[in-house]
């Protein structure tokens, strides 16, 4: 199971949660990752932790202004991104652009969609993985794998019929290692957390919770 | 083979083109469809050729001003809809939303995208049909059936690869209807046309070679 | 004062309510225009009543499939447009081109916004008028021009201070001729109404009361 | 006069530029910023250069995921942001939410436009400076100040008619002190760069050249 940690623009110290999720990724062996703001990223990849976007630009290299660009976000130590999250919807073909310029400079890529139907369709842009978020539990305090176990396991089987190899995400009011492990039996190989780490008191804390199961 | 006509926002006559449109529909048998700005739709179906939107908005009934609502164009005469065009890309999640509105309204739907990998996408949201569309070749003096050969064929495939069911058409550059055999031999269908009728002396003459191979 | 009734994409009769509006602005001599969904301007202007457009396109004649275009609205009846919505925001270059296609077509111009900076804004892109519709305040209870007077009174200080010549709306929860008449007593020219006539059971009650203090 | 140098999404080295124009600056006592890419801002900052953003989002903490928060470019180096540029076109309500969150964070602020009816608007939000950049100049080779002096006389006059205080800057293929002299002498205070420095060969001998007027 992939954990990533998602610190959208928190009022929160990103150093301070990276340092925090490298010291339990390299105590357990657990896959954690954290994404910050842009401008962050150089500073949480100082921690060591896997670091990645929150999002990259669907363009290439030129005339952009005010665009995340995949190799500035890639030269400062991000190694992924999430693409067309619910907060940060993208066009059908600027998710394409984009997974074309991520891919280009080497990121793993994670494009969220609200439901199975867009799970397939995001599925067939050939990403490395999806992420199904429900946008009415974003921020709740019940997490998707059992306030609506069903979106889990249809968006495994809807991304499955369209291409077997691309892992399958889910997120939405996680919180706990029990809430990772139903995620994880009901099919999906990784997690989306955001506020129940980022804004925790003791981000350690939730992050070694969060992985006890694994 | 389905040939729709989208006047865009041209400098045209709209009664005018679907009037010669549904008489040589009548007279040949083919289906040929006119889409025109959302205010002319009950002048233009009120020649009793089958009229088409060139959008939907993503809303259901309710607060959203400046929408095109699927009801709006329904009960104006419309039975079916173009979505996501390359001159009104559209978010994953919108096309989504808007393919759910025009069917709740009943309207026929065409999802465009600018290659197979997108129409792979558009395909696994279950529209009645998609429709390639190179961008660069639009508008173009030359078809896309023989500039580009291998998108149509590759649209086909990628559609088919997801569901067998869902039509596929393609556009740019069709003037002729040696172009739309063309199409037709590729796999397509169906056409998307524009200019080419809509900014035609003579609309009617260009519809009566289009349709002279079918 | 103008009243202006902003169908939106309600569940309503638009010619139901157009035709009440024209009624009542015959026997009252009041200034009263019905915005419909554009699908429905021809319906609507059939009326006789003044008809106004949602929205228009920031573009010329051309290819903008799904657009609205200004020529296309005005062909149909109408003869003025809303512009930027707090439910259809533009970019500033968008609501400048906007302009420019209405007025080019001699379509009367209202340009929405959410504060008087946005105002003062707005104004000096020399609009017909410019209205300030608080956000929260839209679809409630309360009127604007009771629950928030002073941002009626600074939107038309703000509008003045860069030019005299632009009338002020305002819109937000007004429903009763007493709304209007306290609207006018804190400087505004004209009203935005929705949902208070758009949904009432009896349109043309509401229309008679909104008018009665004029 | 602020010699401000966007490095876009070029395919440049940020810290080779922004060391040329500390050392320019120091030298010369000249004003001189650089707008890297976010997450380039920590590195740019740290050579000592004025380093500014290329855009902050309209939002405050929160869930934004993929946004550019003001606190997240404050954080690491920048004192300054771009706003509106015509490649990062923002929603008028959202240009005066991004200066909200910009100012909250003490960062300076530059609103771009396109012509002097958008500079008048841009103004009356109360930046620190407008810019004016005629679109079909940008990139290219000729100078706006020699293209096209009338623009920038007329935002000079447009911005002082609605706030004498808000500086006035131009930009769109300014490459050399000459062009910076004519800038200043039509009245502006600052002058935007891109290309013109960010791809040349040596970007410290183009800095001197356009600072060599002043």
């Amino acid at each position: 199971m992939f954990i990533l940690v998602n610190l959208k623009a928190y009022d929160c110290n990103p150093v301070a949660v990276a340092a925090a999720a490298a010291d339990v990724a390299e105590e357990t062996g657990a896959r954690i990752a954290v994404a910050p703001q842009a401008a962050r990223i150089s500073a949480v990849a100082a921690t060591g932790v896997e670091t990645w976007a929150q999002h990259v630009s669907p363009v290439e290299h030129g005339s952009h202004t005010g665009s995340t660009h995949a190799a500035a976000v890639e030269r400062t130590g991000a190694v992924g991104t999430l693409l067309n999250h619910s907060e940060n919807r993208q066009k059908l073909a600027d998710i394409d652009a984009s997974l074309n310029g991520a891919e280009s400079e080497g990121l793993e890529t994670v494009v969220c969609a609200n439901n199975p139907d867009q799970i397939a369709a995001a599925t067939a842009l050939d990403p490395d993985a999806v992420a199904v978020e429900p946008p009415e539990l974003i921020g709740g305090d019940e997490s998707v794998a059992t306030a609506d176990p069903d979106i889990v396991t249809d968006a495994v089987e809807a991304a499955g019929s369209v291409d077997e190899g691309v892992d399958v995400f889910c997120g939405a009011g996680i919180a706990t290692g029990e809430d990772v492990a139903a995620a994880r039996d009901l099919g999906a190989d990784g997690v989306l957390l955001a506020s129940g780490v980022a804004l925790a008191d003791d981000p350690e804390a939730v992050l070694r919770d969060l992985v006890s199961p694994l």
